[in-house]
């Protein structure tokens, strides 16, 4: 697969332009003083949809040919992929074929549903996902949009840093969650092209740390029965996001779900905005690892902001 | 006491003008879908120490003697005016003396501490806190600021509705949540003489519900045991909040605090952001006497963020 360059985030970031929020990027004095650094938090949890997913998604649905864009698209997923790619296919009139495991939780199927898309839900294991996937695309010869693995969904993510790094100078280090890999690695490209002198990071939950092993060992290692509450980064790296990964990234930091918590818990009551736990790893990581943070300027990505209220890890 | 006019706010503004944060005014595309209106939400949660306290206590500290400022200032509070006003006591070098109740949460006595004020507990009744703040008076001389029956207060609270009403144009209605009636009053003062036509509406818990009852009746009648999970809004109207109120607000709009509960969670799913059951009563007007809402252009202020995570009312 082609590797995504600079110059197609930024066409991305053209073609999505009028869809997608221009989210805020806040500052808290109180965590800057904590932790002896300077936090810049862009915060997709405004995105629509709550998440970032919502970026990749409308850019890939603006790269379908008019045969495909017939057609329309389909993906299987639990969580903020599937609707973001409702509501992208929605919003350009296309129909979207939703695969969702059969215990998903009713608020995000009641979230796809709502953006008019069609869901079939399936017996809640990774290969009745894609069997079920398979039948409907057979029968609909729908697009599948990988959440990840993706060239313009890659491209997408990768737009959020584009408006960080216009809108804050001079940023030193910028961190994001890696679950699947897009929005770490369309990160990468874009602001390692800007500034190569700029350092990346990436933050995962210690119990879904495929990432970290992969970056380690020049090899795609897949996670296996993996265990963390960050229902966001339970996915395994991408092969393309790999490849970006070890060219571009510096060093994967873990962060155990404890930390997460703790991380989570004090954005929601020092900034006052809800993340999702995926969101949290990367405050979590510059409060582990402070001693890379002190004193730079960094700039974070908060994933999004799709949490169970019921049921919060606390 | 001497009324505040739109002058005294415009005068209050600029004195607080460097110390407070120019809040955000965020909107809802999915709420104002839901409730057919156009809601502009002013964002004091995103204030400094969470709430719109802090404009009031401010404007009241910059409005000290040279005298009162040597013997400091105190209060007796649980809530959101003891940290604001340690917090604006601190920002002018200023001593502040806080009297709370022993139940107070930890949460609010180590922030107040975190800010620098003297604490001293006392008994968890009225009584007590006067007789405490009585005696700390007596010994310092300082000066007593009150949460809301306190003129340069007041000011201080109606400089929100100014930045709303400057980013947005032509509003039809204004809505605040009213407990002691500051930010009620300071709002009403300050839209109503911009603009007389503008509806000017205050939400109350129907727990506590002496405001409704004060408006309707041609006097002030106290709150006696209140019952309602809105913290910030126990308090009884005060005497010069309630002749502003009597003169400028349209109506009282009363909400259960069920109705408060389903409007908090709505503000959290769908805007992401953290907002405390006080902020919540004008989304739960909204939504219970909707037919005065429908296709109006409404300024919300949501009061305040500090909420006890570890104590959600769901």
């Amino acid at each position: 697969m082609k590797l995504p360059t600079l110059k197609d985030i930024q066409q991305a970031h053209k073609n999505i332009d009028t869809y997608i929020n221009h989210t805020p990027i806040q500052v808290s004095g109180m965590l800057n003083k904590m932790f002896n650094t300077s936090l810049f938090f862009k915060c997709e949890n405004f995105q629509k949809v709550g998440a970032f997913k919502y970026r990749g998604a409308t850019n890939a649905v603006l790269n379908l040919t008019e045969t495909e864009r017939k057609n329309g698209v389909a993906t299987h997923s639990s969580g903020n992929h599937a609707q973001a790619l409702a509501l992208s296919a929605k919003m350009q009139g296309i129909k979207a074929h939703i695969v969702m495991p059969s215990n998903s939780p009713k608020v995000k199927s009641n979230a796809v549903k709502y953006y008019g898309a069609e869901i079939t839900f399936c017996e809640p294991t990774l290969e009745a996902r894609a069997n079920t996937l398979n039948n409907i695309v057979n029968k609909t010869n729908a697009k599948v949009i990988h959440p990840y693995e993706n060239f313009n969904v890659i491209c997408g993510q990768g737009t959020a840093v584009l408006e960080l790094i216009n809108g804050i100078e001079h940023l030193d280090i910028i961190i994001t969650p890696v679950g699947g890999g897009g929005l770490l690695s369309g990160t990468a490209v874009a602001a390692k092209e800007i500034n190569p002198d700029i350092i990346i990071y990436g933050a995962e939950p210690e119990g879904a740390d495929d990432a970290y092993r992969s970056f380690h060992s020049n090899k795609l290692i897949p996670s296996i029965n993996p265990n963390t509450f960050c229902d966001g980064l339970l996915t395994s790296l991408g092969e393309i996001n790999y490849t970006i990964i070890k060219k571009y990234v510096n060093e994967i930091l873990t962060v155990s779900d404890e930390e997460i918590i703790t991380a989570m818990k004090l954005i929601w009551e020092r900034m006052k905005i809800i993340v999702e736990p995926s969101s949290a790893t990367v405050l979590a990581s510059v409060i582990k690892y402070n001693s890379l943070f002190k004193n730079k300027k960094v700039g974070l990505i908060l994933s999004g902001g799709n949490v169970d209220l019921d049921n919060l890890p606390w």
